[in-house]
């Protein structure tokens, strides 16, 4: 479920985010809590060998492993690498926000351009309305965990009422080795048509509307798939991961507390943690995390969108809306501002 | 209330910017003055302590603390990560500014296509922009705090002339458990239909056309929606402000002036008041407030979008666009080109 | 007036960009030159206190003073900072160019969709592309400082012949307390309807034809002043220039030529021009001419928008268009190619 | 084919992303497998020359230049620029993706707007659709060598059944010098102009509703053309190329570990195997690798788009939406909310 | 014309992008040896004077000014201001491509919906299809060096059948001081409005669709000539320009071999031949090339776009597609997937 806490940052006020950084759900620590102790139980690890374990030549050789390491740390580039990287993440997520398929011009349509009152008109504009929430579902199960997980087979989309029976069976029989969620569309255009023919839709004007929205519809679901099916390319994620974890894994040795005494440069203190890089720790890799959970917004989440929810608002607003609601017109009254 | 200086900036003058500097509402000094106390009142008590309070090995170790803080604090990709982040703030920004619905389109429209001068076809037109203007002030009360508190039930909706009393009964009759600010539109359409019917509305083509720009109307609405229902991932806020933060805290101690007597690199100098450091606190924690402010445009921040004028001004002029000006017609007369 | 070098540009020749280098209108030259003159007549006098005035003692301090300062000049983030803020602000800029209102899309539709060649039909034409000439007039009034400082009464519209005296008189006494620029439109689209009942316009195809393109008018008209009235928000302007502000001061103290003899870091060579840092307020300041001179493209600079020409031009033009060439045609003839 | 790993990413788990590097295909390790052991290579012979070969002098001769080397590689600004350029890339690729042409907004249409479920109803709808794929074929060829390596000639083309014989007697004895992928959308326009005339479409707007969506087709598939035809300008994929091998050239002798003995600054150790530089090695390789096979999506590579695929989907899906499913429709029944 | 090499790159193979290093015809090296030899010419004549003419003296000092140019040559922000900029240039070239004017589009429309096969028919569509060419020539040759060499004036585009005699005397005699290249389009919406009146274009939904369609060609018209009219600001083309020749001036003094034998920190080795310093300049003279080159794509460079071949094909396309083709179609056969 997405995690909203734009209320809370309303008003740029006195240290306004640090607010935020005292929530659990959705934050930084929740999602890094295992990796960081991970890092600091290495980190203590590596620390406790060479303090009590190592010889002094030992000791000797790993202090300039130490300060090698430290060097070359700095000269991985991750925070350009991740900023080029989550900037792309970012653009991807919220166009998969952004083309998220909702039901509701299409209701408006359907609701005020297929005509009639009587039971065939209702039961019309419902299987209108429910082919369009099928192919939403189609898509969705098809991207998203969360999703799949309610509607493991077409026997549960059957039960849970977005496709009869008799439908699932012409679906099944259709002859394609390819995916086939566009079938319900073709039933869509079908239906409409036949509709126009019976006057229940009044003129091509009319028709063509319902079928541009329609087409606007597929062009969200099909762009949902076309995010899921190619992602940022392996390589791109590899790099990143890789220039992560290096920086990490040479932190680990090259920001060791050096013996004070042996005078090297930058470490004439001891302070046992390693309060910064600990820090560089939850920057770096809290950026990377924003990566991760947004790499694909259809999981499970705490910032992940709320399909199932989607699907279950937009099937019963739909079906609200084209068929109770149908033609019903509170009574027009003169405004308070008339004259 | 935006804050608009574009024209102290129409022209490119001798050190323009300038004058800018000395604003303070809106300004960087009123956003952050409290800040600067609070980080100019730590940096003086750490400093009076360390001149007057510590002995001589405690200097000796803070000394090597603050060295060790300076070059930490270096290190903290504050510039990068603050650059990324607020660029993906701006453009957010100013796509909820661009999305603010405005029924300018529609009521010129309504006003062209929806025919009669007589009591009834005034009642219509201004009930179908009574619809639009409903809808947007449901999504801003959703949306903007300030909003909110004007309109803090629906009582107050009605009250102030948005809604009839008739229209919230069934308004609120409806059984859904979901939003239910799309419910004017489908009675907009439903009316739309209906003056087609009557013949107020001549053909499908005007009919369509009208019902497209609902439809537009419609997703302006749902896509401010969408930005404050799902915003910026929590974690990168709080990447980036953690950022920002350990830096100020780092510089706390780092940039401390040290005794010029001990000869450490770069202290050679006992300036009491640390300047650029203060100046940089301007930058970093400014540019903080740049993403504190923007992040959610509708709060009440001086540079926040000023929803309630925006509603009052669109209610206001889309009725009286609708009917008093209604085929209102200059008389035509020959301009002094003419010829 | 813009300046426009794109002939120059054509071809990427032997140091091809260097010949750019040597123009005044629009130059960095222009705009920099009393910038310029102040900061090099201030490190000038603090060059010759130092050298001539202070005592030893004090040439001392300065130097140390002068040494933090360059320290810390070189830590100010004045590169990313602008390059964020510039590309912001060129974002802006041209979206505002790309939304200048041009009335050509709607005087062919004018031409061809309102018939009717005698005076009435003339008259008609002539008033429709009036109307919408007029509105582009009152957002650039209330947009270009140059267009208000030609009209700056309501009376300056009228003489020129963008409002007739009826129309006038209508305008002031419509009610509203908010701008009025979309009052225009409002007849533009009553005087349509009208010419649809009249059959000037034959159906409502046309006539939505029209009404679209106009709309599609009125979107740029009040996205150009959106952009206007909320402008990129003070406080990134005030950090950016602060920023810039903060290096040059640094500059001046921390780059000049201390005593070689004393042996400081870097400071072997006396040169007594600092070449280098003259470029580098160049090279920034520059970058900060940029903004500041495209952050509002709708005032006199050299590099701005010519907006009082495209006002004549767009009236001039369409004028013609839907009028003296409605309905001309040369006479048709097999061309060269014809078999 | 795409390398589609999105459900593998669904959650943001414990060190989420390392899974993604036990990857093999699509791989950074399959791409630059063959780079990194002739770079492996060549620095262990340059190794095994200084340790070995080279005398005294010769050594410390050596050991000057690759500290020289060293100091260079750092400044060459590979991070950036192989950030902006890859950002352009991927843009590039990403709109790619976004145009490949789908021909199933226009089979929707063809199917509700092309009536009669007669023999030439049939032929008719088939054709339509078969002058739709045979378009973007065209397209396919000429961008993508895979498709060309399938259909070398027209007669492949033929033979597949994307065009009959008759129709490639007409396409070839078109006169004209230029490509002809646009002559079977002339052919459509023809044919369902001749099909309205018949009756079999409906009105003009039935009609213009298809002409509009087969421009849009037309778009995508001369985008992609373009796309093909105007690359990135050569010199800028040459000077990331020469950056990044440049810098790998620097890097294998300034990276070489020197004797320890002789106290150079950072040489205190000697670790045989550069572990840091062959990491560099791949962060960079791999990122200028992303470009190389992003920058033509419409190769063999293993995350290329998979076009031969499309092309018999697009056909497969398409005619039997056309033919099998015009107007078949499931029996309406009530669905399970029904009351 | 432009150097397309997608098919040198549609794989990712062993060090795929080296064989681009070998090119000629658009590269680097064909744009920027003149430069490069001016580069080393003086990197030559400077070294020669340090080493064979100076006296001890001059020398002592020429290496302190070495050492001053060095220090200041890392620090102009060369890379930045570059990536910035280049990434501006790139993104209005390729807009500038994306808005060529092609006349498929409307060419399709004409063809299907303008009938007739006799000759007046055939003279309406011809003359329709060459007024659109006449717009997209004009401004061509207001943008376009090329095209504006090959038609210098109107007597050269009568000359090539873009228009009659006729019609160009009527174009003279406008009197208007603004540029005319949009009466070819008043002239196409009287001749199509004539055409529909007579009987040629069916209905108000046909004559719309060729409205819309030649007012999407006029936009990308005048989108051109925008992209001609307002470029970049001169400002910043010169801060970057002078940021890069202050760089290589910079260098061509600071990266100068210095006597070794002096000790000069990073000195300690003469190779004669700067060959990092030459690789830079190949790096950031080539990418300010890149940007020469897009800036103004219809020059003559080796990569900009063919305009004339444009124009040809434009016409010959266009003609044949709505007068040989108009209403010709294949025989419909029974594909081969028929049942």
């Amino acid at each position: 479920m997405t995690v909203t806490y734009s209320s809370k940052v309303a008003n740029a006020t006195f240290f306004g985010f640090h607010r935020l950084l005292l929530k659990w759900r959705g934050s930084i620590y929740k999602l890094l809590y295992r990796e960081f102790i991970v890092f600091a139980v290495l980190y203590t690890a590596i620390s406790l060998v060479y303090r009590l374990l190592l010889t002094g030549a030992q000791k000797r050789y790993f202090e300039k492993l130490s300060i090698y390491c430290d060097r070359y740390a700095e000269q991985i580039p991750v925070t350009f690498v991740l900023g080029f990287y989550v900037t792309l993440v970012v653009n991807r997520w919220w166009n998969q926000f952004v083309n998220l398929p909702w039901p509701d011009r299409l209701m408006f349509l359907i609701s005020s351009s297929v005509h009639g009152s009587d039971q065939h008109g209702r039961l019309l504009r419902r299987t209108l309305m429910r082919y369009v929430n099928l192919t939403s579902l189609l898509i969705f199960r098809a991207v998203s965990t969360a999703v799949y997980k309610r509607f493991p087979t077409m026997d549960h989309v059957v039960e849970a009422g977005f496709m009869t029976a008799d439908e699932r069976k012409i679906f099944d029989h259709l002859k394609s080795p390819h995916l086939k969620y566009w079938v319900p569309f073709i039933w869509f255009g079908n239906l409409a048509t036949k509709a126009r023919d019976e006057g229940r839709i009044r003129d091509s004007v009319d028709l063509q509307s319902l079928m541009t929205e329609m087409n606007r519809y597929r062009s969200w679901c099909s762009l949902l798939f076309g995010y899921d099916w190619v992602g940022i390319p392996l390589v791109y994620t590899q790099v990143v991961t890789l220039a992560v974890y290096t920086f990490f894994f040479a932190c680990l040795i090259g920001r060791q507390f050096l013996d004070p005494t042996k005078g090297y440069a930058g470490h004439d203190l001891d302070l046992y943690i390693p309060i910064f890089t600990l820090l560089q720790f939850f920057f770096y890799a809290g950026w990377l995390k924003v990566a991760e959970q947004l790499i694909n917004p259809f999981g499970e989440d705490d910032d992940d969108f709320e399909t199932n929810w989607c699907i279950d608002r937009n099937l019963q607003v739909s079906l609200l809306a084209v068929d109770e609601m149908h033609m019903s017109l509170p009574k027009m009254k003169k405004d308070i501002y008339w004259d």
